[in-house]
């Protein structure tokens, strides 16, 4: 496909239009379905144009807001333009723009934070409300009018679905060759008529390369050229780099005692230093013919790819730096054997996750002395991003690891902490805890087993005698003792951080 | 079959033996995989046999405890009888005895809170360590080796394959006519083998009517004529027919509004007197053909079959009445048509639940502002008895519902409280809260909003001014605004309730 060629349905010709054009399609108070993973394949036009047509409707001091629902999160262009002109009245589901965090923890956005797994089908339920407009970013449209996805799949299938009406953005910077990367898969069905998805490896091709599209819904077709917001991974820190040698020592222990086959179980990770730190010692590691089933392919993933370690990846999105980016459209073509891009109610099916087995690798903000977990929200209240796919993972991997380096803030923070404000994953979902300190194997633990070996192998040096000395009074003066607590003092480290103060100190 | 012929395979003939010297053949230390739940089909003698054991060991000085691995709770003369001689070295999954509970909570006894759909898997992946013996009930023995499964299923395929020794309880007071009423699933795999579950509807058979067992590894059969402990519900009170209304009221708007079919979809309940409220009220309710996909199989299931309301019932275990469950023995032969009892790992399995799109009803302890649900700790640290498999279903049902009176002790506590101090389930996970106060409709709403719903709608009036008065002063307060909480006094309310005095006053 050329640039020129890139819309090729006739019927389309006649409804090209300008990004204002196609935004002053949208009314306020519409609940609008964007495309958008982990700044991959987000629209890079409408949204912009939008912002500017909510500012000057504000202006003329009238209202207009939306609703933003996307994959998950996008980038400064649609979250950061739109929030920042106070356009969005509800933002669904994940997100990291920092104007939007600024404004959901001022009080002045709505958000809902949905297991990614769940937002299609609550839309299809008619739980969420109705979906008044889809805008998607595509690779291109065929003659036939079907859609080539572009780097990111996320919600697309469902907003062209379930949209009263499509605006569609063709971005002509994006890989022709992405035709044939993906796979849509289009055998769910609402209950009670819903039936096995025939998915038994993460290689498995079970759907359509492209989207389907009713023409007759599509209102606009936008013609962009812009890249990606693509993130610049640090180099691991050391902290990372211990995190990651604890987790693949841990990996091999389980594949000696039989708990693991050789090549592992498809791997899921999460985005960030940490997690490319993971996929960079597994690259130097001992395990061949690896496979993943995961949210968002990394530098790393497509480095253990070139290095013959990974055999096959699914997602539904990539989240590339630049200089990976290059890499992958200078090879995409063999690439395209080697991975799937797949809507994220696949990505993140439960019934999936289950039955490969998955080894769910996910950061946190902090775990408290029993292992529940807060992925989300900073003292309690503040929420950071989003619990994205990590419960859709932690609940029904074959194994289930989170990780954080002890501390934070420069060591007023202990990362392990009495207990946390906030819980995203329940002590029933985490099996593996992993600092810089030390990896913590919690199954088959009681609570207070639990405690002891997190404290010893997971809590910083600094935060240790505090730690056993809460736990110790707790376990002495805890009304109940099978999960001890001093209600009284549960969050004076939180208290104390909120001060400004080192966490535990006084103790 | 009769009394006497109830152990057809002639090599167990010389196996057969007393309770006293099948006990004699466990060893301390062991972990021993024991059939039950709710109740239901537990061994009635080999347990009571081995704590008399224990209690003249440890009076002799020695030590001896062992591990019990279960399918849910069980009964007094298993679970009560092994914590009150302090035999239990670690207790999983779910319990329910008074006992136990006690010891539990003085910090005497280990217990792993576990979802019920992992148990099995768990045990198959070697997380937690050797199954040395199995101790089940079976309702006989047939010639060609094949158990007759007992009134629950549990985990007892599981136990049956992982152990190194077997012990059966031939329980003639079990009806012979339940063989055909069980569905045992002998599909499932280890990842990477794992295929889907060819389970479609609640009535599909997907398995065996028996059990297998390699009869070279049973040690001992004993033969033991005892009925379950069944429970007897009160009559539904006020509160629980309330609920009941609104639950039902809340249906009936969902079929109005055409996101639920009018035959609904697969029903899960809890046990206990609301749920039992709910199902009385479906009885004389306007829904036709219903199915359910459930744990246990409750009185109120049974009504609703014999109304020819309920189309189909899928369980793990029977929870019945005396007087249910002579109606369900005198009538076998019809309810055999309209039951079948499975493994935990499929009446549980996420794969099922999603795929069948479950509406799931289940009781709680308390709920905060935001739709946080504690379903297991009292004050935070008291285990009362476990998170069974309402995380399974709330997690993936299609409607995930929560229910309580709105307060406890008199009125002294409120079940609405401004943060509880254990979570069970997220805000994620929850949808539906209920108390006889009314029903708060969740979905699609942000922290704020479900707070507002919450109050107004969930909690009892005498609490409303006070939870407003939190709420409001977070909200102006709190650091971060997505889920304003004051961090100093969140766990005000239990303090007051721990000292004996009624939640929120003074505020």
């Amino acid at each position: 496909m050329s640039h020129e060629s890139r819309v090729l349905p006739p019927a389309l010709r006649g409804r090209l239009m300008s990004a204002d054009a196609a935004a002053a399609l949208i009314r306020p108070d519409d609940h609008i379905g964007m495309s958008g993973f982990t700044g991959a394949g987000y629209p890079k036009a409408v949204p912009k144009a939008l912002a500017q047509r909510m500012q000057a409707v504000h202006a003329a001091g009238a209202p207009f807001k939306v609703g933003i629902w996307t994959g998950a999160s996008t980038a400064p262009e649609l979250d950061g333009a739109l929030a920042a002109v106070d356009g969005v009245e509800m933002r669904l589901p994940y997100q990291s723009d920092p104007v939007c965090r600024q404004r959901i923890n001022a009080g002045q956005m709505e958000y809902i934070d949905i297991h990614l797994s769940h937002v299609a089908q609550f839309v299809w339920f008619g739980f969420l409300g109705h979906l008044d407009v889809a805008v998607v970013e595509v690779a291109g449209i065929l003659e036939d009018g079907r859609l080539v996805p572009s780097t990111s799949v996320g919600n697309n299938k469902t907003w062209l679905e379930q949209a009263d009406k499509v605006i569609l953005e063709v971005n002509t910077a994006q890989n022709p060759q992405l035709l044939g990367m993906h796979d849509i898969y289009y055998g769910t069905q609402l209950p009670p008529h819903r039936q096995p998805i025939p998915l038994v490896r993460p290689g498995d091709r079970i759907g359509e390369t492209t989207l389907r599209c009713d023409l007759d819904k599509v209102i606009a077709v936008v013609e962009t050229h812009a890249p990606d917001r693509n993130i610049n991974f640090a180099a691991p820190d050391d902290n990372s780099v211990r995190i990651a040698g604890h987790i693949l020592e841990f990996l091999s222990h389980e594949v000696r005692k039989g708990r693991l086959p050789a090549e592992l179980l498809p791997l899921q990770s999460g985005v960030g230093n940490i997690a490319n730190a993971v996929l960079a010692g597994l690259a130097d590691g001992p395990f061949e013919q690896l496979t993943a089933f995961t949210e968002v392919l990394q530098d790393g993933m497509l480095d253990l790819i070139r290095c013959g370690k990974l055999g096959f990846a699914s997602a539904t999105a990539l989240s590339l730096s630049n200089a990976a980016m290059a890499d992958f459209n200078a090879n995409l073509a063999d690439y395209r054997r080697r991975i799937l891009l797949r809507p994220q109610e696949i990505s993140n099916h439960p019934e999936l996750i289950r039955r490969l087995g998955v080894v769910s690798m996910n950061g946190m903000i902090e775990a408290d002395l029993y292992g529940n977990v807060n992925s989300t929200h900073l003292m309690g209240t503040q929420i950071m991003n989003g619990i994205g796919g990590s419960g859709d993972f932690a609940r029904n991997a074959y194994l289930s690891i989170f990780m954080t380096p002890s501390t934070a803030k420069n060591g007023l923070i202990s990362c392990i902490v009495p207990m946390t404000p906030h819980v995203d994953h329940t002590e029933h979902d985490v099996q593996i805890l992993v600092t810089e300190q030390g990896l913590a194997d919690l199954r088959g633990l009681s609570p207070k087993q639990r405690a002891q070996v997190i404290i010893e192998r997971c809590a910083h040096p600094d935060f240790r005698p505090a730690l056993r000395d809460y736990y110790r009074r707790a376990l002495d003066q805890s009304p109940g003792k099978h999960t001890p607590h001093l209600l009284q003092e549960a969050f004076a480290w939180h208290l104390q951080a909120l001060r400004g103060e080192r966490m535990g100190h006084g103790a």
